[in-house]
């Protein structure tokens, strides 16, 4: 928070010191009962109030009903007050840099994690961090590239890292963990335990972090080793703990997780629960970046299709939700069948076969960044069957759960740090989204890091995470033969019942192409 | 504060985290509202608890209601639990270092208070941080010779400074900021403003202090430029604040500082108040030390001297309790008269003449330390007498400003980081301490080390200190005629009106020997 106080000036009667004197102020502004102030910041403080005659900007952070002032300066100060959100994916980092004064977002960015070089997902990773030195490599890796993107991005932007005053970082608990260099050994062995739940406000500088030398981060608790802080942000960017009637949040990223609920309760459940889901929505697409496909049209009169890639450009790869749409699409123009096999006689020459597996050629090699055929497998395209019956799955599990049908729900939140925005029209063409009207779905995209974002600014409504946090019931997901009824009804496009979707209308049944 | 806590061991239905799981433990067992652990100790914390299935011995300090973990070991753990009380002087510097686990003091040691070579007094010292790198240079010269010593008394008592999980420090306001490396520079124009008021805990780390690396320092808040730490740790020391009846303290250090008052208002005044009593008690002698006379006898039949030295060394000078004790012998046994004037036919061939001023041999040089004659002149003489007036001038002041008698109060308690203990025989002799009971006196000897001492077991009742702070009523001495008038009487030995002192047997009244 930013405040500008005029103290009252010191006399021979009242010999206030300076720090007590600016608590004093402070706490009455903001209706604090507690103001503390960094040794390293008392320092400076004697001049900065005298050179501004007592009238001063103060940019504050509330850490757990206590106020911190991180920075004092005149009250017209021309420099920058910044805050950098941060969504520490297991996959991709996501960087947001944000002005604070005027809450606009000044630039974004996202890179890859560089510990995927240690193990691409998080079981590989904790084992790595066993080893000797291990933590410290995998810490030190994401830390280093943090400084560095930093460095970069405040440099585009005429920055210095120390203008960046405070950060908020919500990532999944393993993530986390390795961020602050704690080991999280105990997490992958029975009864699964994280070191720590709420880790709030740390010194970034504690952390190896170059921004401010006084910059705090907020690091998003989590509520155990399956439930991380990155879903804790979502659903503080979604706002379903704020709704009367109750709604859905899916986030559709390394893992598939769903959480449902409004101002009362809320219950959450993730994917990563067995051997039907194992890997699954994961090996959905590539990251969204210039040149990954984000939309597909096929022309059902000629069968030609078009691209759309981000920035425009010659297309490089797919993104998930580019998938999502591909699959929507073939379906829609007949090329897939219901049990997402491809149909060679809608498909024609597009389709070849490669040491016995099926491809369709998406982008011929001469239209393609790289000049060669962008193609997709019939093995990618299981998966991808298999990602959205698992989806599907978890959301009958869930709402038969809490008793509600897909009707009841006031809106179908979808997040997803993967891809760009899944549209919901080629998600229920697919049946991995229920049928329900369109205007029921709001797309939030990278959803971690807008509660990241939403965290730089709540102040004093940090303790609304908290709340959040507290609220939510971790349901276990059980994969029994009630739930693989479910997935195997599910692993037909739409589904194996298509009156659950009327509104999609099924070209081709199940040609037995195969 | 040390605990040992057993948690609930974690299962499946209970996976809070490790940190949580043993701050909620705390909580019940402190009645907390907040309980915070570094993130440091989180790295340790999981293998801590596992090895000791879970029932583990804290260490915790408690700064403004909020808890802290320091330290988390197995509950027999035989390393040791110190803590160290710093009395911070600016000639002398005290330490003590305390077993936290008993509550014994370990040992205690001082030294000269290296910033001496830059200053003896403050302002000397204030103004020379005011040069460039001074502030630096004054910082790091107390630092490092705490870590030296730090480091001795560690080594001499089988500890390392690792083993010092938490400090506190007492001073007068300059050395307390020059300890944090804060400047005092306001502190000396007017309206005289310091940095900071209340301090509280700080990392010892953050200092430079080599101890524990989670060590925390308190550090006694001041009222502000002339009333510092080591006042309030005096009158913590002392007690008064707790007692119904009023009481009155009086230390006797680089400065006279007074407080009176009891469990409902304290009043305070210091003496550096108008060229009256400047540098006056400063100078009234040496640091106690071995070979430092604390006590002396005059046999009034024979004439004759009789020491007493710290260690029964052979006397190398003399405190300034010991020079009052030498002041009233010599006035009781007629060797100097009412105004303070050595008697040439009471003191014999002890009086000397050296460039027209008279000394008096205390010690001949054949049983002196160094072997040259210990001496005591007529201008130090001059001096303690103006010292002891300006004292009783003050109290006189202080008693008549909340209008309550010498008689009417419960204890007169004398502390004094100089010299040793007073003795209030000697003290009523010369006229410094007004004629009641002798039972009434306590001496406290270092009062502002102790206060410091206790801190370190205070835990929660550290709030105490804040309220001594708050209660106190710091009235500045105004030198004008009415104080005049009562100084120019008190410099009288006793008194002018010697009906004033019953109880002291005034030998010779004015020789006119001058």
């Amino acid at each position: 928070m930013i405040k500008t106080v005029s103290l009252t000036l010191p006399t021979l009667q009242d010999n206030t010191a300076d720090a007590e004197r600016l608590k004093d102020a402070l706490k009455r502004k903001l209706k604090a009962g507690a103001v503390d102030i960094d040794l390293d910041l008392l320092k400076t403080l004697p001049e900065v109030l005298r050179e501004n005659a007592f009238r001063v900007r103060c940019f504050l952070i509330c850490d757990d009903n206590r106020w911190r002032v991180i920075h004092v300066s005149r009250p017209e100060d021309p420099a920058p007050v910044t805050g950098l959100a941060i969504d520490l994916g297991t996959t991709r980092i996501s960087l947001r840099l944000i002005d604070l004064l005027s809450g606009a977002v000044m630039t974004e960015a996202a890179y890859v994690n560089p510990q995927t070089a240690f193990g691409a997902d998080i079981l590989t990773r904790i084992h790595y961090a066993e080893k000797e030195n291990g933590l410290s490599v995998l810490n030190e890796a994401v830390i280093d590239s943090l400084n560095q993107w930093v460095a970069g991005i405040c440099s585009e932007n005429h920055l210095e890292p120390g203008d960046i005053l405070m950060l908020s970082l919500a990532g999944n608990t393993a993530m986390t963990h390795f961020f602050m260099g704690l080991n999280p050994g105990w997490m992958i062995r029975e009864p699964y335990i994280p070191v720590v739940n709420r880790p709030g406000f740390l010194k970034a500088a504690e952390l190896g972090i170059n921004v401010h030398p006084r910059a705090r981060i907020f690091i998003f608790p989590n509520i155990g080793s399956y439930f991380g802080g990155d879903l804790i942000a979502g659903i503080l960017f979604s706002g379903i703990h704020r709704n009367r009637k109750p709604s859905i949040l899916i986030d559709v990223g390394t893992n598939a997780e769903v959480v449902i609920g409004n101002k009362d309760w809320m219950i959450a459940c993730a994917g990563a629960a067995g051997p039907a889901l194992e890997g699954s929505v994961t090996r959905m697409g590539m990251l969204a970046g210039p040149g990954v496909i984000d939309g597909v049209r096929i022309d059902t009169e000629t069968g030609g299709f078009s691209v759309h890639t981000i920035g425009g450009l010659p297309p490089a790869g797919i993104c998930g939700s580019g998938l999502i749409e591909l699959a929507a699409r073939l379906f829609l123009a007949g090329m897939i069948d219901t049990r997402g096999r491809f149909v060679a006689s809608a498909c024609g020459e597009r389709l070849i076969d490669d040491e016995g597996i099926k491809h369709l050629i998406v982008v011929p090699g001469a239209r393609a960044a790289n000049g060669s055929d962008m193609r997709i497998s019939q093995i990618e395209l299981d998966s991808l069957v298999r990602s959205k019956a698992a989806m599907f799955s978890i959301l009958e599990t869930i709402t038969a759960l809490v008793n509600i049908t897909f009707e009841d729900l006031a809106t179908f939140y979808i997040a997803g740090a993967f891809g760009t925005f899944i549209n919901p029209e080629a998600a229920i063409a697919i049946g991995m989204m229920p049928d329900i009207p369109l205007e029921r779905f709001t797309t939030l995209g990278n959803s971690s890091l807008g509660g990241a974002g939403l965290a730089l600014s709540l102040d004093a409504g940090l303790a609304e995470i908290d709340r959040i946090r507290d609220r939510i019931t971790y349901h276990e997901l059980n994969v029994n033969q009630e739930f693989m009824n479910r997935f195997s009804a599910a692993r037909f496009l739409p589904h194996a019942d298509p009156e659950r979707f009327p509104s999609v209308k099924v070209p081709v049944k199940d040609n037995g192409d195969h």
